[in-house]
């Protein structure tokens, strides 16, 4: 979305995309404590994480455990960070509740049907394309699986009186189809709007469409109607609503469940940073089922030697990399020796290849995750970063 | 607010009034199993709960504990089923948080307070007039006690930044305001709209102005300020939603939590049926604190030997009381003896001269509780009741 540019201030091109990588520390800011060169991170950067190097606040890097990988850990922090405030902050689960889930083959999707299986009772619809059914059933997570294109009347044929709960991250018009599918005392929760992204480029018809659709609605209806509505936007508690120390919290209680067997993170495929544009335009066409992961130290794949391709690649790849150069000397306060891009180890490189898990779950940003991707900066330094 | 007529779908006049009641099963309904002549119950019957006599589907009667009093049933049951839902279904409540709570003295304000204060490290605003700041004060409840009349910037001048949960029973512009009060991840619960009523009489104007004032919100808003909007509707769950099987599990749950002595009923004063209009006065002008009760049972005050006032009196009781007779008839199926009414046994008569507690609490609507006063109906005769 950040790259068709359909988010809320969008950053000015040329930038790096990214709000997610995994790495080691390569220097720390004046005055940081917290975090010393050498440390194993995962950071949730404001843009910026495909890069090599990044700069990075402290209040935004978080420890790994020991036991946590380079691959595991973006696959892990992001989506179960959502997923962990959903289930257990805006959510009561209890036995008797139904809940639908939409994009049920999402990286986001998968945690959550993880998460609310750490409750007894709860009977969850997965809606998504047809065509993931099949795999997604393999994962056992869902009572039943719902096809995207009908799914309100398919929910009505199961169930006649609606579901207890909603998970949307599509919006659009699907919030006003989805409002009418739930019970009283049930809770609609908008925590995506990946409905704005519909052709190949950003449109503003789309972008506008999307938001006009949605219907306005009076407390007064939900008090009529004994209903909830909730929003939640990640991105906006951590970067604009002072939410880090909330989330550092949550991403605690993530690795603690983590450790104790009851999240399986999964990833739907590695790829080289090279390889870039077709792992986005995988996730693009929601063809994945977990989390894509990019990898610097990665093999790229073998291109076809046919020119006129080669050049649009070449383009393409300039657009989102080209930039990189400059925003790393910046940020890296003099380490301007090139990055050691590739240099993974050999013990990482090979998890990597490994997969992770029986092959559910889906979406998210990609995130790089090689050795040395992320590099924590003073506290006082998020103008630094930004500049 | 039913009896001026201030809500959605009132019942034609004449009628009777009121929402509970509790006493002792005087008839039940043919192929009823679940009571028996002489069990004591609680009952939240759609209107006529202030007759001597009330039919009422099993659906809506709840058997008392053997120690609860008459009087005590009344001013606990449906004040702690909605506290109970609120606090428990629709917040997630952990230390640290915050939350404004209106009407603090009324019964169901004092019912959330004790409640929300089964946690610890919860913060509590709790906001009245002026004048029930003393007696509230005694209760030891609430952490700052904040005018009604400018309660926004109190609240701010205490907590710059807001509150993470508004429970509001207001509606109206009061909706608006105390949006803007809400932090991130903050919850909006309405849950009354008693600004409805402003004036001695129905005003069709005050009603429009007060569902006029509050804005529509957009999902996508909510989604861009994490915010959560939740309405909650006993009345409508109850009667219009088939939620009566839920509520019952809460009200099993309520009468074990008073068991377990967790529960202190409020009660600011108990009635006799005559002095109902002065009752209702007390109320409307906000003058009380924890539960009116009536009880049949009770004495009338002495009234001043004024023709014109005693004629005032009469008619206005005539409204109420009137065709209690004619209800009464139909719904005992027969038992056409007349009701018995002030023949409450002396032990709970005295029960209600003792204050139940020291003293918060208010609001909500009286009940009646004399013996006799509730009549389990069968299951299947909720048409006879309603005709």
């Amino acid at each position: 979305m950040v790259r068709l540019g359909a988010i809320d201030s969008p950053p000015k091109t040329p930038t790096i995309l990214g709000f997610e990588c995994a790495g080691e520390v390569e220097a720390v800011g004046e005055g940081v404590e917290d975090f010393k060169v050498g440390d194993r991170v995962v950071a949730l950067p404001e843009f910026r994480a495909w890069a090599e190097l990044c700069a990075v606040p402290t209040k935004y890097v978080y420890k790994l455990p020991d036991e946590m990988s380079f691959q595991d850990a973006p696959a892990i922090t992001m989506n179960y960070l959502v997923a962990y405030i959903i289930v257990f902050e805006l959510l009561s689960l209890r036995p008797g509740k139904s809940l639908m889930l939409h994009s049920a083959g999402g990286g986001v999707g998968q945690a959550i049907a993880q998460l609310v299986r750490t409750f007894d009772g709860v009977t969850m619809f997965g809606v998504s394309s047809k065509g993931k059914h099949e795999q997604l059933a393999t994962g056992g997570l869902f009572d039943h699986l719902i096809d995207r294109a009908d799914y309100v009347n398919e929910v009505r044929k199961i169930s006649p009186e609606g579901v207890d709960i909603i998970l949307d991250c599509l919006c659009g018009d699907d919030c006003n189809r989805g409002y009418g599918l739930l019970k009283p005392m049930g809770k609609y929760i908008l925590f995506g709007s990946s409905n704005v992204v519909t052709g190949e480029t950003k449109s503003f018809f789309s972008v506008a469409r999307s938001w006009w659709q949605v219907d306005k609605v009076s407390p007064i209806k939900l008090f009529d109607e004994n209903k909830t509505l909730t929003g939640f936007n990640l991105r906006h508690l951590l970067y604009q609503q002072d939410g880090s120390e909330y989330v550092k919290k949550v991403i605690d209680d993530v690795f603690g469940m983590w450790k104790d067997g009851k999240i399986k993170p999964v990833i739907d495929s590695t790829w080289a940073l090279e390889d870039v544009t077709e792992a986005m335009q995988k996730m693009h066409d929601r063809k994945n089922i977990g989390k894509l992961v990019l990898d610097p130290a990665a093999e790229p794949k073998p291109k076809p030697a046919t020119p006129a391709k080669v050049k649009a690649k070449k383009e393409k790849k300039e657009k989102v990399q080209s930039p990189s150069t400059d925003e790393e000397k910046k940020v890296e306060n003099g380490t301007d020796k090139p990055a050691e891009n590739g240099s993974g180890e050999n013990g990482e490189a090979a998890e990597a290849e490994k997969p992770k898990e029986n092959g559910d779950g889906g979406e998210a940003k990609p995130s790089e995750n090689g050795e040395n991707s992320a590099a924590a900066e003073t506290n006082g330094d998020e103008k630094k970063q930004s500049s």
